[in-house]
């Protein structure tokens, strides 16, 4: 097997990928961005990829949200949750916080951040870094253009970086979730708690159209487990909503789901049914059980056999 | 054929009746009230019963809705719409409305007179009969007990009755629905406005219960064209749906609603499609159409293939 | 005080009449038919009226829903559930029940003691009469025309009729709900457990109105107790709903529902609030409290004032 | 009158500000992050600020979306849209596209434009910076550390930058919306065709959470423009609503759906009504028309007046 991750080394995307099992001992590629790495599975090159998809404070990654809705079509086999914790790391000769001018670290850490180095850095400017690692990896070359860095306490360690600060994060508890990424294939067999992930373009731009494919929802008892809007490039106020929600495509419930929703929106993108990293086995009512929807298929074909 | 119907002869339901291709030379057996019509096709006595369903001015006939929702199971497979016309058929020797002292007719008839005779007859004194063709055809009996009845006009003319006045219905334009009860066995094929039945008992005593119910049909544009309640006899505030619908169950629409409805109220009846007396081919929306529903089969179980 | 009621003397509406406090004291006047007992209410003639309005076995009871839907506006300010029990009376000689060649009651009371007298009296012959009591009473006349009456115990205690069987009724366990009808005047005060009681008409013939009707009782946590559907007289397939629900105007969630249904069907009618017979307070949900209500009303006029 | 704006000068944030009545003679303070803009609204150092909200390609601006969604109320009174068109200009001494080596501009830039780039600059690196603006001045700077910059044709111009390309987004006619935010104050009366913007937190995370808030909606004929799901920092999954609809709170069937919105989620934001950048007057149904709102007050009125 062979890994793509959303680069560079060090990062919270490496992170989860050595959760994978056989990824430590795999090929693992840092790939510069989310495309980059989901290009890597389209053609080939990696078997598989590791992206970052939503986190607890920044909400959906914009950038995969998008690269997974469009394009050739893939599949998201696992979900990994990583908690997001950030340490403060400076340069060589630089040990107390009055001494921090210039500060950088990657856009959504420093939003991550923001508020302890409010608080603690107040005069520091702040210059965006392509990555924590990369900016935490700068401050030990030549001549490094700042002071200190916010990353991972993985690369920290791994670079033997001096550490000032640990757990410069605002909202401590805070997660990110990634996905494991293939080419479309066998979909993970149903393990009794899963989560399925789907993109759905609104069929029109009018005021129940989210309302009724919420009902394909409801009315079959699954629980949406996040949703989130996302332009589509078309114009203010066109959007899709990539959506995940509880329950394997092996249910019924969520088969009948699915059948409902794409009548409705033809071209939604099934994006996989997969092992959800935490929660408990739904609570299914007895009307939307698997036997209560083969009884009435059975049933109503026993009617259109009588035709 | 041999036919069963709601008797006594000379009724509008005889009238419905004869429109049925071919009844006009089959046997036709009067039967005393719809109870002893229908259990005429339970046991394989008629092959099949024409009975009246509902009646535009006094609603649905509660004695047919009961009847064919508990028993053995029975189909329908034709609706016939007669028009309700009354005459006030006198016996020999009444020549004025004046003269009228005591009338009878069945009960039914009567409301739907009963104005009328407010108006015209104020002082005659209402004897119910069990049927309106028994006390048209006691007029001309040894001795009647009355002066007048109010009768089908097919009756008074069938029988040389003596007719005072002609339309003495209270609501110009009322007609009775009948349907043709068969036992249950092939059901006709589409004619492309079909229209079909169904016994809904409501799942529990809860607000949401009939509105779930409901949401079975309009998430599907499929439309009701008759919903009556009528009580289970288990206590009060409890029913059980009597609901005729557009379309026919070979409609896929129709079949995904049929199996919704199964889910939530297991022990619904289909009593079957059937052409509609009256009305166009109803309006589908694409994603309600036939090619909708299967193109969703065939996406989902793609899907599944990959399980 | 002064009352009517469904007639004549010793029926069970005289039974739920004596219930009311004061009426066993006040005048009691027996009227012919419901329209007859409501028109004297409109007239003034009495106060109020006391007429059945469902029958847990037969249904509701069209004559007092359609009376009490049209016309000059009337208020129902109490409801009484009497336990319906028949017994079968015979004429003087008759003692066994093979003696019984004919018998009479009023057709309710004979639908709900059919499986009965098919199980125990299977030759005699049934006729019709205007009510239980009338057939009860003719009895002791000379010349009786039948043999034997089913009604109510106590007309035939009051009578002193000979009884044959007690209990002849196939629904063990039957009630019939009775209201208290008056002109519009004071509504009575919100007792805890309240019920109310509208007039829906359908606002158009299309899917979604009676779902629509129905939301906005659900949207408010209204549980429904009742509905029926009624021909409006304007057709096949043209109704009105009579719905009970469990509440009281003076409750905001009710009121907010009210406004709602205003809007969608502008002739409706509302009959009344007043103490359940039956039943426990009603569950609310924090969002539908009347506190709920207050504050968002509040707030949503703190913004207007900024106009 | 003295505005705040998302800087720096020179961005498409200034050129909305241009567009306001009376702001090309004000006085104007680009700040350097929408925090900025907005606590200098709070802190009344301005009297408004001008600031994206949402792009038809990259979708809410998040920062935007989370500053007015928290802290001390703020207002929105206008919308402004603006289309969005880069320019690429290189520092002097670059006259062709093989010459460029190292590109800056803002990452939300580079978004937009990256199709053309990989096209076009294919061996061009991308670093971040702060805004266009500082790309596009920095090339005119000493000693630049890039080659060339994508930025907005004004910056362009009004520096006299030397641009090789113009329109070089891969988006033709993107454009972005901003809004005028001030303190909570007098609403802007309604023009006929306004548009209304509030903050609606999930009051739990349930299945039918968000169908009963849209249902606030669509139960009054209240069209949606704009929904966007935020997280609300607390969790994966825990997430608040940014929404635009069509209307203005002193239309009645706005101010019931805030009431009914107020009762579900007690915590929402109304941001605001004013006039909209584009659109016709919604069509409003009978049902949901001022009118209807205010009889059905008044029949409730009247039926309360009778407790």
């Amino acid at each position: 097997m062979k890994y793509a991750y959303l680069g560079p080394a060090g990062t919270f995307t490496e992170s989860a990928l050595l959760q994978v099992p056989g990824a430590p001992d795999a090929q693992r590629i840092p790939a510069a961005n989310v495309n980059v790495a989901l290009a890597m599975v389209r053609d080939g090159s990696v078997d598989a990829a590791m992206v970052p998809i939503e986190n607890s404070v920044e909400g959906g990654v914009s950038a995969t949200l998008d690269a997974i809705a469009q394009g050739q079509a893939l599949q998201i086999v696992a979900e990994i949750l990583v908690p997001i914790t950030f340490v403060l790391a400076t340069r060589p000769g630089i040990d107390s916080l009055d001494q921090i001018k210039l500060i950088s670290t990657h856009g959504h850490a420093w939003a991550q951040c923001r508020l302890w180095a409010e608080a603690n850095i107040p005069g520091a400017v702040f210059t965006p870094a392509s990555s924590t690692a990369a900016a935490a990896v700068a401050l030990i070359e030549d001549d490094p253009q700042h002071d200190a860095a916010i990353c991972n306490p993985l690369v920290a360690e791994e670079r033997g970086l001096n550490v000032l600060v640990r757990g410069v994060e605002d909202n401590i508890g805070a997660v990110t979730r990634f996905i494991l990424v293939t080419r479309p294939g066998r979909i993970p067999a149903p393990s009794g708690v899963d989560k399925s992930t789907l993109i759905l373009p609104l069929p029109e731009d009018r005021p129940g159209a989210l309302m009724e494919l919420l009902e394909q929802f409801t009315a079959r008892g699954v629980n949406l487990s996040r949703i989130e809007s996302r332009p589509t490039g078309e114009g203010l106020g066109q959007y899709f909503f990539s959506v995940d929600f509880e329950g394997h495509v092996a249910d019924e419930r969520v088969a009948a789901a699915l059948s409902g929703l794409h009548r409705l929106s033809p071209e939604l993108r099934f994006l996989g049914s997969y092992p959800a990293a935490q929660g408990v086995e739904p609570f299914v009512d007895t009307h939307n059980s698997d036997a209560a929807f083969s009884d009435a298929r059975t049933w109503v074909q026993s009617l259109r056999d009588r035709l």
